[in-house]
């Protein structure tokens, strides 16, 4: 977040990169269709990109990968009259998802996740989307190619993307990304189980650390969804033009989604908080075992020593000590108490 | 739930099995009344069924038991001209409850539950309902028979059932659901008050696993009451003309008891919070006991034992071993002693 | 609750009841009153019972007491028209407190409760009551007088009762049975101020049970308390004309108390939880206490004890042994090391 | 709360006092006032008091100090025909605050605390007021003088009080109630902090149950603020002629006050908590470092000593008794281990 | 808080400091600007400033650094004729943030807050401020500048601030503000991270007041958070003609911020909590292992020990004393007690 400190006290639409990625690439990959026509160009190389004036009639989709060059942002701004408040956010990877409706188009911020099963990790990827009648623009950070599946049935004539405009083009875009949420929760509720598993097995010192390192990437998503829900709900009831009905339907079935998952990520967090305690209370058990042999052993034994000690002692008159079977009458009543005490725990179901 | 996996990218409206029973046959049950008429077929053999034009004077019911066979869904999805998304939620078996109004008919997912007693599970059997005015269609994912008690009620003369809709058999199914609610969360009831007893009696280990495990199964239910609520306030409130108004008074009765469900199962988890509290003050009481013995045994013998070895020590010169009576003068140092800490101990309530 | 599993599958408006009281008879009191006539009748032999037209100008009120005979209550259903949805939930004692209007009369459900001061428990007694213009019916499960003072006040000319129609009747019953609630809450104080005071004085074993009994207590109360305030509130506000201007405002004001009681029952849940963290807290406090003790005694003796045991060794060769005043030398040393202790412990303020 | 007892089955409207005060004096302090004319009366004798008809151009106040007089109450409610629910609610010193609103006036119950530094707990005195044009009558239970400075700001000619109504009275009256909020909120500030403190320094028994009881005191606190915000809110939007619009920014202002004394009450009791889970935390680290001091002196002196026990047995054959340096051995072997576990422990960090 | 007692029975709308800065100077610093003209000026000879009416063509500034000077605020107040009560919270440094409009002019309360990294402390310092059309003034206790940067926007010719109102001068400076309430949680942040290590590698004792010191410090900066949000709401959706459109969209910008970091407080909160069951569980986990070495310990030589006292004794008549091997024999059985008693923990997984 220390990138925050740059921009206090510049002006409102100021245009400032807040993220650490300098020296990569921007790729921008280009696709222009409509139901018959198709066309697909992909730009490293900036300086020979053209931006054409969108018709209204084909679907443009600008898929910009790379967001440190802010002249290249401002171009865009300027070509497609983008609102400087919308490329501030773009350019700023520290935003809340969110949906705001302009004169001209529609802004959406949503974060892609991705979850590292190694580290138990949660990667996320801001990904901003403008969009108006047959142009849509999108901006992400890296380089991943997040919407693949997306093009490929935009290529594929199977699929529907082809008959509808830029509304369905950015459903399309976000449902690939609630999808993914879908994943990393199976990928968390995976590693959920494994450490009930664990818990329950060994009473390993990492497993607490690893309880509460899940929580906070949970935390993450929820930070994810919760706004991105809210943003869906006002896209799918916008009264824009933009927007059309047909595409509404596929929308709620979006919001509905994010509902679903936002249920699912609060099962999680109950079940990570009875995880805690249940470890908390096989440590507690554990001890208590531990606890008890040690108590049995002491309380046994240190009698039975302090008998031992007794007669251990120089005192020149111990009559005991003369008598023929003395020391095998102290064995005696020393394996008395000895079985004795073992009755008096077991009573007492301390083992 | 990675099953997800496969869908990630596909169109919507694709009819994908996200569930996991291949081999199974389906069974659908068809019933057609109305006041007078009643006729009733089994078919096993998929290739022989008929789907009948429904006539909305008589009320058909398809009672499809198996949902892996999405060419068959897709097949009664075109013959009763039902949207894609319905499909595409008939055959996931991941889907929230929920109600959707389509142009033609109504939608609705519930889940419907059983409790095993032995493994204190429950069991998930998503039931997904379509119907319009004359036509009912219900899917589940396995062969159960869940409706037998309403079928007994349509072909028996006494219940109202045959005097009613489509909507009016829609609500005597999602009542016979309810209900079955109300038996699992008894047989939870029954699983905490037996947990309780036995966390006064003893304190296994098992236990504190036990009340964590019920307290994931009290979520599951949750997760399927919650939304249901929500769907059938919604149902009860439609405007569509497919619910009659005679209907509605029963749906609202249903309604309400899921509101008693949703307060049964959040009294409940909180009785599980307790018994989790009682189960770790019980299991820290007992510890307590048990180092309160061991304080007293230590602390009686620790000195006592020191003694004995004191004069047990083989310096030449001890005066007091010399002495005639001596040894008696220690012992009744020390029982003296041991009767003065013991009356401390007591004094401080320590047991 | 394991009534329910004979109703699953029953269709809706059933009278069937479900508590476990067969063999008691049952009580009706019939009360008929206007400002200047009155009568009664008390049947115990239902056979002689009469069930008179109401006439709208006299108040005509049934206090059923017993509800297992359901013939009994589909007679009442049939003679005075009322909805079957009524007399099922009237025979089903798990019902939730509730407000219902019908074309014909208004029905409500609330939950009378008593606390016995030695068990610390709280007894339910569902009373259902239906009401209209110059007729009440009123049923409930045993045959406990709960009504008492409201037929004191019927009978005594001082009550205004005598002036206002059946909604003020049934106004004073709902506020006999809220002002019960008060007394309820008294005792259930009384309870929690002596488990208070036990705690700091004892920490026995059983407090932590009788917190958690306490805690399920106010669970029920809560539940009994919780929807009658919502249906007293949709009763102050109901259009219905069986409902009067003038009686709207002593209806808002049990309304008040409802909400009142919730108040106390949150704040004694608060004070409950607030007693399980300071039982905790005083357990493990006398614990340390102990352990203390255990601490200081064995970091005192175990090294002399070892030092007893050095000059209780066989060594030939042990030069100390055969010095004259070895021995009290040793215990110079000894009484040094005890009372370094002693002070090392008390500058860690540790006793 | 045992007073309750007595009202249960009493007609609504019943004045009885529900207060343990008898034999104390009334004091009935009575103001009237305009711009120009100031005339004040204290009684104590009740036979002489003279209750006025309001005039609607000066103001009438009469502050009620004592209400265990029923019939004083009742003879007040006919002279300035107050209804007998308000005269109800005066007499029972249990009620909410609440704000209601009758046809001939308006009237509102709030409850002045005091905060006793000594023993940490706060004083309930509940306040009653009702006012219309002209006239306002205040009840309190003692005879503390609650309202000095507002008679005073009435007494001097700098307070704008004498310019308004009987509306900015009852303003001011709750102004110095909320003030004195404030004050209590400072006090419970003042003991929370050095709470905080002595846990840091010591860990005494008592402060846990400190904790719990300053808990009690701000759930109380709580109780009377919450209401009185919803009351005073209400105040300030009603619609009612007795209130002036100039008066309702004033009445907003207090209402501000309201909120930001729930956000503090709110506030401590987070701190309050974190207190309760700081104590036990630092008993438990010092539970921690004693336990650890035990381990270490028992885990070094216990294997030196069965090595002492050792060269102590009586055996006739044990070769290393007959050395010379043997016992000179044992003191290095002993020293090896003494320093090597010290070394242990401190490389395990446990000193 | 204690100056909260100064002012109880005080009339509404006097004008009292509550803080503490009594020898400080004042500050003023005042700017005049339009699109094309630039004035400044800064005071701190009070006696020498001259009040300008505002010409609503330009916008005048008075940035006012000291709030001790009651007697300036009532002359600033009366020159530009702000209401009594604006001055009067203007002056009490215990205010709430806020909003209000009157008649004239637009009022706004913030808090600025600054994060002390080495006491890890916030400190507060509240900012009133009041506007109308071309003229906004601002208030703050210390001498501090807050608002340099602003200042330099509206210096440098690059800043649309020129171009825009006082409605505008008024965003600046709350965007200002909220930027780095983002600064002060990062610290914040940094502040957890750092803890978290701690947390892991060693358990020191005061980590856990810093945890608790933290959350206190949160705390408050959620308090002067979440009422801002709701003012800065109000503002945004305000119809005064003071506040332009163009101006809103950059208002909801500022809200959405936040927002955000209300979510992020509420996170941190999260973790922190998070943070305090990690160390309790670091710090018993640890305890459990020393208890598990004494254990261990103990376990195995108390046995062996007391067998050491068992052949220390003086019996006349041991037999085993005169076995030629006897000493060795007692040699092996200890050594086979020794590593029987650690392979049986070994087993245990007790180390």
């Amino acid at each position: 977040m220390s990138k925050r400190k740059k921009k206090v006290g510049l002006p409102p639409g100021s245009v400032v990169y807040t993220g650490s990625i300098q020296d990569k690439n921007i790729d921008i990959h280009f696709i222009q269709y409509d139901e018959e026509h198709l066309e697909e160009k992909a730009y490293s190389n900036l300086s020979k990109i053209v931006f054409l004036h969108s018709s209204e009639v084909k679907v443009d989709w600008y898929d910009v990968r790379g967001i440190h060059d802010t002249a290249l942002i401002e171009q865009i701004g300027k070509t497609y009259d983008i609102h400087s408040l919308i490329l501030e956010d773009v350019s700023d990877i520290h935003q809340r998802p969110k949906y705001e409706e302009y004169k001209n188009g529609i802004f959406l911020i949503a974060k892609a996740l991705k979850f590292d099963k190694t580290s138990l990790s949660v990667g996320i990827e801001q990904v901003s989307l403008y969009f108006k009648k047959g142009f849509v623009v999108s901006f992400q950070e890296t380089e991943t190619d997040l919407f693949l599946a997306v093009r490929k049935r935009i290529q594929n004539d199977k699929g529907k993307i082809r008959l509808h405009g830029a509304d369905y083009l950015v459903f399309a875009i976000l449902d690939i990304i609630v999808d993914n949420y879908f994943i990393v929760l199976e990928d968390i509720e995976v590693a959920i189980e494994s450490l009930e598993e664990r818990i329950i097995e060994t009473q390993e010192s990492s497993i607490k650390s690893e309880i509460h390192h899940l929580k906070k990437e949970l935390l993450v998503v929820r930070k994810s969804i919760s706004p991105l829900r809210e943003a869906i709900s006002r896209l799918s009831k916008t009264d824009s033009p933009i927007v059309e009905r047909n595409t509404e339907i596929y929308l709620r079935n979006v919001y509905e989604h994010t509902i679903h998952l936002m249920d699912t990520v609060d099962t999680y967090r109950d079940v990570l908080n009875g995880l805690q305690d249940l470890f908390i209370s096989e440590v507690s058990f554990k001890m208590n075992q531990v606890m008890q042999v040690l108590t049995i052993v002491s309380t046994i034994f240190i009698p039975l020593t302090f008998l031992a000690g007794i007669y251990g002692m120089n005192f020149q008159n111990i009559p005991e000590l003369s008598w023929q079977y003395g020391y095998f009458a102290l064995w005696a009543i020393m394996i008395i108490i000895f079985i004795g005490l073992l009755i008096f725990f077991k009573r007492k179901h301390w083992f």
